[in-house]
């Protein structure tokens, strides 16, 4: 049934994913496709209710599983809900974070299970994996320059080195899915490495 | 570690399962043993924002694996931060409502796919099974004047019949653990029925 292409855009808060995912969106509608620009979390009304509870500061006491299964709460009714009825459309779907990201923020930046993640968003997303992701890589010290004070951004320099490393690892074991792309330069200059890295799958 | 007791109670609001986790929490007090009463879902802070989520009639659109998700997150922090800690301090846990009530509500109920529930439950939980479990079993048709018009009570005769089936199920499966328990008759005669099916578990 599904037709439609799914590109996910990786990396921290402030390296541009928004920005780039604009210029993308303007790229293929100028090729004629019928593009949806969505974000996780929070990309539903439903998800936007299962945000608020996770970036509450108030919420200091959220377990590590807890915080996996709102993640993937979120995800799934964005999936059922926004990019599956895209993709059944035909449409170019570019989503800003998905399966990804819970792996290395949760997983190699929180140090939980990566096993139940993995299992845990399978259910989640029925097994949706993005037909590419891009992955702006960034120095992890530009993110702590992006905090807004809410719980999640509370972290460290060394957390977010295990984030890195974290997507890092995802393109070692996926090559051909999951790309990364320097997020330096200007912003004309990431964009024309990120139309030659997803060079190839066009609809 | 874990040296306390988990019981949990079953069956559809109104049946009586708060009368009778008072009762039996009375019960245990005067055997002299320390006992934790609570509940799913919303058994915690963080718990009852999810809850809030969940009966909010509003969300019409929640899809099934968000419910079950949901669910989920909101048992798993009720495991870790109220159920674990009261089990590690040698105490017995009287829990209205668990993973059965995902099961037979979801599962059965709505028809949503059981091996997702129990997958997504295993995680959540951490493999975490009641002792014992008693299931107050009564007429479907008594679960429908209990409607209080929220978006879960929104539901037909014969889903509450498939709900009662989905327990009767659990039972047939699990006879050790899963026990059911006529609702019929004054609330003391449904109390020793109780204590003579949770015979020989004592801690």
């Amino acid at each position: 049934m599904r037709q439609g292409l799914f590109i996910t855009l990786e990396g921290v808060d402030g390296v541009g994913k928004t920005t780039q995912a604009l210029i993308l969106k303007e790229y293929f509608e100028q090729l004629g496709y019928e593009v949806l620009h969505t974000f996780e979390p929070g990309g539903t009304k439903l998800g936007n209710s299962i945000r608020q509870i996770l970036l509450n500061p108030q919420h200091e006491e959220l377990h590590s599983m807890t915080e996996i299964l709102l993640y993937a709460s979120d995800r799934a009714q964005h999936v059922y809900e926004v990019i599956l009825p895209a993709l059944n459309a035909k449409k170019i779907v570019i989503c800003d974070r998905y399966v990804d990201s819970s792996i290395a923020y949760q997983g190699y930046g929180l140090g939980l299970e990566i096993r139940a993640i993995e299992a845990v968003n399978q259910w989640a997303t029925g097994g949706l994996i993005p037909d590419r992701t891009i992955y702006l890589d960034a120095d992890p010290a530009l993110s702590l320059q992006k905090t807004e004070g809410d719980r999640i951004e509370q972290r460290t320099l060394e957390y977010y080195a295990r984030v890195r490393k974290g997507f890092l690892t995802i393109a070692q074991r996926e090559p051909e899915r999951f790309k990364v792309i320097s997020a330096d330069g200007t912003r004309e200059a990431v964009a024309d490495r990120i139309i030659k890295a997803l060079g190839g799958i066009y609809l």
